[in-house]
């Protein structure tokens, strides 16, 4: 990347967390050319884990090797950044087996036990031996908080992405962390987007699954940087056994403990988006309603993923026409003469038309804000959808017109 | 706008055409600074007209009132540009009803035998007074070419779109002509697009739909700038009655006809994507062997409207990774290890992994050129799809964050 841009999102300080139970190990091992590429976490006890993946019919090889293989069961996850081992085939999954053998041997556990992710440049095959050199000498690094993982799997991204949550229940204490990347291919359904959500307390797998269901469409799922879903993305939920967590699961409980990964998930969600390529605003769409999930979901992705409605708001322009046009052409059963668009709490239209009391200047100084709210009220329903995104910028077409070259 | 952007594809010499029949009134009525902005046309008898409006569900005022009032007769059609008069709600309706009161009286037919089109600017309630102006007055403007009339309802664009074709059938020579406006706001199941097409012979309703139909997927709905479907989309086919026209309709005249109307229409279609705003290079996929219309459709489309592989081609980058993400996130029945991947003839991946013999130098070479075909074999099927699109460039940017500021 030759150009030096930033996020305005990026957070000035960025608190770190030393984790129970699970070593985090980073280094470069040549995938890119300076800084960490390589992350490898085992766990001093196996962690429980749930997986959700890209729906692509063209995965990478490390989603196709997890579907595979995971049972529930994890000692080790080994992450590299700078190359998605993505559409390189047969050689592709190989490679994994042959670099997951070598970690298998290392931490005396069954290769299945361990889970790959990769993220970067699709379609060059990935050299093993650079993970398997690391994975060699390993003792000589020493294990590290997850902010240093968050830095490790960075790809675009111009700011680590890490979130810590403690929740309570009765007299316990339970953290709930995360770490992930964006920040390219990041549309509904996993975007290029590695996260990593671990609960420091013993779950069973079928908990897990819920807490991941239950959470993902709010946060995960919600979110577009533009438009493209990739072929690698994938959230991991780990259940991160610590001796004093013996609490008994109940319906209290797993919703406590839902609020907490829900906290982080959305937290992580929201930082992949404001770290989207090239942003210059963050956009909350809020689409209220509806007639039903399907139609709130489709007019909120309309609108936050169109070109001309995030130009629009690039250029600190109030373009609300672009918003109904956007709108228009999500589902046939809107009714034109129902839209209520606001911006914030400034109403541009109803009755079908501008708003006359329209307070121009009022807009105008709103749409310098750096988090652009659109708010649309459809009226002919009781469904609703949030979803966020980033604006279109001169920075996003450098980034990606750049990028492999 | 501040910017000197024009398409490198705009054409040095475009031909015009004097029609018969018909007469072409072009002014500026004040809804734009300068340039004309108001296209009146005249059939001196009427003409059998179709129509094919944008499927959104916030149709702007002229297609809700042209959809009411068509009858399948034309006497005259009146095109504005620089307001939409889209999302106007009532009074959009009421000021189009002044108008066409106005025309009827002075062309001596009736309100619902004048048809309407309007383009640029939502929102804003259009004032009839300056289209009764210019119809008052009239008298004072002379007739002229087709290529005035593409000039009168352009708005980004930055050049007029016209096209003749000459069609023979027995003895009989037929011109089919037409015009046509871009250049935002384009995608498949019309863009913000007005086209209009006419076949100088005498055709019943019924042939006339069956022409439109029968060719409007394989053009307008194949192209897409921005993946936007505007308010106002309007496609219209008049067959426009000449004295020496009265061919008996046969299926062999039928066939000949609509070769000539899909060249027209393809022209036009291609002519809007080159013209699209901020194009640098002009993108041709062609999806081919897909299980059924849908999967070849949302494949083409997926690649033709991904950021992502826009911005790769604006920057010659052949970033085929791209591709194969937005070959995989487009449908589920994929086949990964099936496709293959061609810029041009240039294989770059089968197998599901890169071409091993890939020749990087020739590739660089091809990216360069102004028109870029990708080729996508999806190996499953018989169904094939092909699409245009512009690709996306700074220029894109700037045009779209200054439009209505």
């Amino acid at each position: 990347m030759k150009l030096n841009y930033h996020s305005p999102f990026r957070p000035k300080l960025i608190k770190d967390y030393k984790p129970k139970n699970l070593n985090i190990y980073t280094c470069n091992a040549g995938f890119k050319k300076k800084n960490n590429d390589l992350l490898i976490l085992t766990f001093e006890k196996k962690s429980s884990v749930v997986a959700a993946y890209s729906k692509t019919s063209t995965p990478s090889s490390p989603i196709i090797w997890d579907k595979k293989n995971n049972t529930g069961f994890c000692k080790s996850l080994i992450v590299n950044s700078g190359n998605a081992n993505a559409h390189t085939g047969k050689r592709g999954i190989k490679n994994i087996g042959k670099y997951t053998k070598k970690a298998s041997q290392i931490f005396h556990c069954k290769q299945n036990e361990i889970l790959v992710s990769s993220t970067g440049i699709i379609g060059e095959q990935l050299d093993s031996k650079k993970i398997i050199q690391k994975l060699n000498n390993l003792s000589q690094i020493s294990s590290k908080g997850i902010l240093e993982a968050a830095k490790a799997i960075m790809t675009t991204d111009t700011f680590p992405k890490v979130k810590i949550s403690k929740i309570k229940h009765k007299s316990n204490q339970i953290t709930i962390y995360g770490f992930a990347k964006g920040s390219g291919m990041i549309a509904p359904n996993m975007g290029t987007m590695l996260a990593y959500i671990f609960i420091e307390t013993s779950l069973k797998v079928t908990d897990l699954k819920k807490l991941l269901k239950s959470n993902i469409e709010s946060t995960f799922n919600s979110i577009s940087v533009d438009g493209d879903t990739s072929t690698n993305d994938t959230v991991m939920m780990f259940s991160n056994y610590t001796k004093n967590s013996k609490i008994k699961m109940n319906r209290n409980f797993f919703k406590v403990i839902s609020r907490g990964v829900h906290d982080v998930m959305l937290s992580l969600s929201k930082q992949i988006v404001s770290d989207g390529e090239g942003i210059s605003k963050l956009i909350e769409v809020s689409v209220t309603r509806a007639q039903n999930k399907t139609q709130a979901s489709k007019a909120a992705f309309s609108i936050a993923e169109s070109m001309l409605v995030k130009t629009a708001i690039a250029g600190e322009d109030p373009n609300w026409g672009r918003i109904v046009m956007a709108i228009g052409k999500s589902d046939n059963n809107i009714i034109q003469n129902k839209i209520i668009i606001k911006f914030d709490n400034l109403v541009v239209t109803k009755n079908g038309e501008m708003n006359p009391k329209i307070n121009i200047k009022k807009l105008k100084r709103y749409m310098k804000n750096k988090i652009i709210k659109i708010n649309v009220d459809l009226g002919i329903g009781k469904y609703n959808k949030k979803v966020w995104s980033s604006d279109l910028t001169h920075d996003f077409v450098s980034i990606n017109s750049d990028y492999a070259s």
